[in-house]
């Protein structure tokens, strides 16, 4: 089989081979936990993932009826490592640099990962070790205190970076008041507020059987995978028997935004000014999505990209330059982002902008069509390589698309797309209200020529 | 054959079986090239690497013969993918792009690396690309002055990065006068002042045939690389029917180094200190180095290190902390780094400096010991399953060791590592001058207690 594969959470077992001879297979159980593998031939290692559909969207703002919960999803992120009765945190981090094994974790906006990558015959420790957290963390009051400086320093430490700090901005400017746009780690003010019992509520609300999806990748035999995993959540006190039905997936509708803020600038004495300048674009379910990706490798990956050239090649203007076009449940944007002199700021404002109007005004050729169906297949099969990608790829399946899609069938979707597809899309984009985020050693007034440019234009659609 | 393989210059042929069953051959052509690859069964994409042993430590200060160099060799980096009588940029950068490939250059200290990573079908045109940009560079006037925009960019991009700064001040203050002190890039001034000429006499003299090493790993057949290389190679203008023999590898003799500094502060706005503190070690081909290897995993790499341990885990005190121990031809360093509240940074350094003398005095359990081995055996393990990884090691084994030594052959030594070994070299460390670097909205008034302390100990041996 190489194709899409619909993931229907009410479907027990679910068994096909992937492009390059690999096997999926996918098990819910009887208590809602769901599993899937790809066994990869070959692989002599394997990365695996303990999923929940949670993320710093769903936390909560500051009411009457209780404090914010603003960047709790993190903080518990940070706890699951700091013990559980069974193990310290240090017997955690013992039993993975021991074998010379990765292990972290990732809070995202609609999801949080803790994942592992070791050799094959360390899987089962990976299990074992990730279950035990996953089942049964202490949150230990005095360890949530220690926890609270080593995030506040983490804080700091984004805080400090000024393309972490536009990036944050850039989110807030396009989505407002949606809470996708706010900052995934919460800030300052909301961590020290933290309390123990918020995060042991999220913990006790979005940690149970019918939450969790595990995924793992490489030198991984399913049967054994299911054998493994259920001594361990049994092990941590969970009764796998009693029946469960997965938490459904998020809606899929695009979400009503207000308008965003025109222009961001946030005042700091560096060398750089980092830009940003955007927009709000498709979901991630937006048929249109493969339509986007193809646009943004034309736009603005790789070195033979337009932005690329336009900005960098032709003019040194700056160093890094790209687009980007992140995808939610609800929202998405499409941005461009540049580092470059202050003196320049407006000059590169107007240039991506130009660029984008152009790309909607006059389209893109056949031969940079072919180009880019090219790089993505060539892209796609090099990340494939990577057991990470590919177990990232199974839980993104699961939680938020309820499809895998093979590498052969996303590469028939790219060849589909047309030069009239990517030029309606920039138009679209185009035509949206744009937001320009700049951090840096300048002030509005950088901005005040371009102001009527950067804004839609009327004439390119 | 599983060991260590010296590589002798003089010696045209050589083929071996290393770990997991990949095959090692290097050819030195009769016009002084070299070229190694790794055939690994069952890759189904190769990285390929063009290698010169030449870097930033090998160039001139200003004196009165003319002006300075410094950045020169990252600047003829630049230069090289822009263009070619038979490529333009954008056909340079189209070749890769177009097959999704990874396309990219490193300068270092005492080496520059051009690469790429593609797919098995794309490994002739890398290899033609690659030797087109390599042999047949125009350094172009107008690019120069364009790419001179974009090489001060990426200056601003890492002046702006506090841990960069931090990181580059820190080599100056423990190396000194050492020419492995000065940053690679160097800096506004020298970048402003390079001429295409000293650029041009740099490429003249250091990318000739007996100074090129190309290694490759992955989807290879030695033979067609030879072969695909030699064409290529030809079509540049090179005549490799001229004898050459390769160029010497640098000396090895560790350098007399002039006492360090021992407290730079740079002031800055920043939320958080970042902090190095360190002193000079071992250079690359000292016999202690699988020792340091052992010593850098347990006290400050992973989760369970003794650094990660004592200042954040039970201190909550900062979010990265770690050690390291890059190691050169002539001169080589051992640091630890932390990034923390400002009104922390004296009792992070002191906590650095009291784990260090305490290694020294207490050393370390067979259990770390043995637990130090499996890192380094897995994390080994992990890496080289990626071709980036082997050709690296391929490239640096000819560059610098001159000496390829296979996984397990890495893996026996370190077995043979004893406790006493590393509380020595821990000794030996304690005992150096050491260097205190501070980034950050702090003065030196912060280290003043600390100043003592901080200095060698002379209890400690």
């Amino acid at each position: 089989m190489n194709g899409a594969v619909d993931l229907p959470l009410g479907q027990a077992e679910l068994s096909f081979e992937a492009t390059g001879g690999s096997r999926v297979r996918r098990s819910v159980l009887p208590s809602g936990v769901r599993v899937l593998s790809e066994q990869v031939p070959g692989s002599r290692s394997a990365t695996i993932g303990f999923w929940v559909a949670v993320g710093s969207r769903d936390e909560q703002h500051a009411d009457a009826s209780g404090p914010a919960s603003l960047g709790s999803t993190h903080f518990l992120e940070h706890l699951l490592f700091k013990g559980t009765p069974s193990r310290t945190a240090l017997d955690i981090a013992i039993s993975f640099d021991a074998v010379g094994g990765e292990h972290n974790a990732l809070t995202a906006k609609e999801y949080t990962c803790y994942y592992a990558k070791v050799q094959d015959r360390d899987l089962p420790m990976a299990i074992t070790v990730l279950a035990d957290m996953f089942t049964s963390s202490l949150l230990d009051p005095g360890e949530f205190e220690t926890e609270r400086g080593v995030i506040l320093e983490e804080l700091s430490m984004a805080g400090d970076d000024p393309a972490d700090v536009a990036n944050e901005r850039f989110f807030q400017a396009v989505l407002g008041a949606h809470p996708l746009g706010r900052p995934i780690g919460g800030n300052t003010g909301t961590i020290q507020a933290a309390t123990r019992g918020a995060v042991a509520e999220h913990y006790r609300a979005n940690y149970r059987p019918q939450d969790l999806v595990v995924s793992v990748a490489g030198a991984v035999d399913h049967d054994e995978l299911i054998a493994e995993l259920g001594r361990a959540l049994t092990a941590g006190g969970w009764n796998l028997d009693e029946p469960g039905e997965p938490v459904a997936r998020r809606a899929i509708l695009p979400a009503a935004l207000a308008p965003g803020q025109p222009l961001t600038v946030v005042e700091r004495p560096t060398e750089q000014v980092n830009l940003l300048l955007g927009a709000p674009a498709l979901v991630a379910t937006d048929e249109r999505r493969v339509t986007m990706s193809v646009l943004n490798a034309i736009f603005g990956s790789g070195m033979s990209s337009r932005l690329f050239q336009q900005i960098r090649e032709r003019r040194g203007l700056a160093y890094s330059v790209y687009s980007f076009a992140p995808a939610y449940s609800d929202a998405g944007l499409f941005g461009m982002y540049a580092g470059c002199a202050p003196a320049k700021a407006g000059t590169v404002a107007l240039l991506m902008r130009e660029e984008l109007d152009r790309l909607a005004r006059d389209g893109v050729t056949a031969d940079e069509l072919r180009r880019a169906a090219g790089q993505l297949a060539g892209a796609s099969a090099l990340a494939l390589e990577d057991s990470d990608t590919r177990m990232s790829r199974l839980g993104r399946s699961e939680l938020t698309l309820g499809e895998f899609v093979d590498l052969d069938e996303a590469l028939r979707r790219v060849a589909r797309v047309t030069v009239d597809d990517v030029q309606a899309l920039a138009s679209d984009l185009a035509a949206q209200p744009f937001s320009l985020v700049a951090v840096g050693a300048i002030d509005e007034s950088a901005f005040t020529g371009a102001a009527d440019q950067l804004a839609p234009s009327t004439d390119v659609a």
